[in-house]
């Protein structure tokens, strides 16, 4: 993984504002796998006071599409076709970390999967799991 | 649709402080459907500067979610088991609206479909299709 | 829809010895929906008696692929890229029939849903719903 | 695992005859992980000769389905709520192996996912993962 790599992937995420009111910050890059961890916000949370499955449902996406970015030559972006999304527990604890990783990288699609995961008193609870596809296009065409 | 039932689902709604903070409201409550809306806010973003899919993703869910609740009894809540997004379009616009509806309700699962539309100088264009699974829950078991 | 659409799809299904084994035949084809029926073979059942989810799929999958194809120029096929389905209900009666629609049809991707309906005793229920992606490819790039 | 699990699955896999015609067979049963395997036969073909995503699909269900098999009580079956597939290649080779696995087992809920590898002069080859939800119910409720 370049610095390049690193560098690229941080520049698109900081420039969601949506990563920014979920707190989320980029945690690894490397090729083919990046983490996003988010804290659980007050502002992020369903009706019984669990992390809301958007919260988990958008850093699990961006870790998956980040990842699937690092495969990309330089002047390409990515975006989601589609994503599935199982859960499995509640978003229950201090912190997400979604792990987003690539399973199949061609030209025109490009398929992931990203596991989140709940930490709460220093113990790590999968909580959820993605299998989705993202698209690859040119930045400037 | 009784009164009583349009009050459980904006009671419900209105405790989940994620939909406060994507500035989501009820805009519809039938038996078996649910229209829920949401302006694309600043601080909803991707990194082109459409609405996130999070965002796309969150009412869709909730619409979808509250649908399930709307042919549940009294003391039941629901909770997403699995959904997937097939994203469309880009969200641009001023407005999403998310129209949550019932396929099949049985007594362990709510299969259920949701489709997201854009608003945008008075046209109105789908930008995405979900289709998952509720699973109801008694409130006080 | 031409003539010559309908005799695409349905060389394309003939080809297909899968549809054979399963006893499957066109019923219908528009510009964008395809109808597939099947019979509840002996050789199709799971350990129940009822149809197998593999023939619900496949069917699913297949009207949903053909009704992409109507969208394409004459020189395209079409795979499918990745499919979900729910099961509803149990594969029960003489007859399956499965109607594929185009959601959205682009140059990269197709959109689909199929709906999944068995024929009992004159009665028509619909026992599975699916949403997919359909990458479109040239024939002889 | 003890021979009854083992015998429990293979008499329920032996029950359905979609597995006969598909010439599938069962290839490992661990707690909470089977391996299912089929040859691409002549009668399971697409449209360009390989092997139908019916087939893929079909096996991988299964698996998926006797893995989360493995994890409940004796006098329980299991039915599959739903599943997606992501196709990553063409089945293409001899032989077709799924490996399904248990992520989260519950008791109103068993997610499961499934990978499916294709065999071909001595090479293995990763062509499509599902991932989905089974549901288990007592066999004389």
């Amino acid at each position: 993984m370049t610095n390049k790599m690193v560098e690229r992937v941080t520049n698109s995420f900081e420039s969601q504002s949506m990563m920014k009111t979920l707190g989320a910050r980029i945690h690894k890059v490397e090729k083919g796998k990046v983490i996003i961890e988010a804290p659980i916000l007050p502002s992020s949370l369903q009706q019984q006071g669990y992390g809301h499955a958007g919260l988990t449902f958008s850093i699990g996406d961006s870790a998956a599409g980040y990842s699937a970015l690092t495969m990309l030559p330089e002047d390409h972006e990515v975006m989601t076709a589609e994503i599935k999304i199982n859960l499995l527990a509640p978003a229950d604890g201090e912190m997400l970390q979604a792990e987003g990783c690539v399973v199949k990288s061609g030209k025109r699609l490009v398929v992931v999967t990203s596991e989140i995961y709940a930490l709460k008193d220093g113990q790590t609870k999968l909580i959820a799991i993605m299998q989705g596809t993202m698209i690859p296009f040119p930045l400037n065409p």
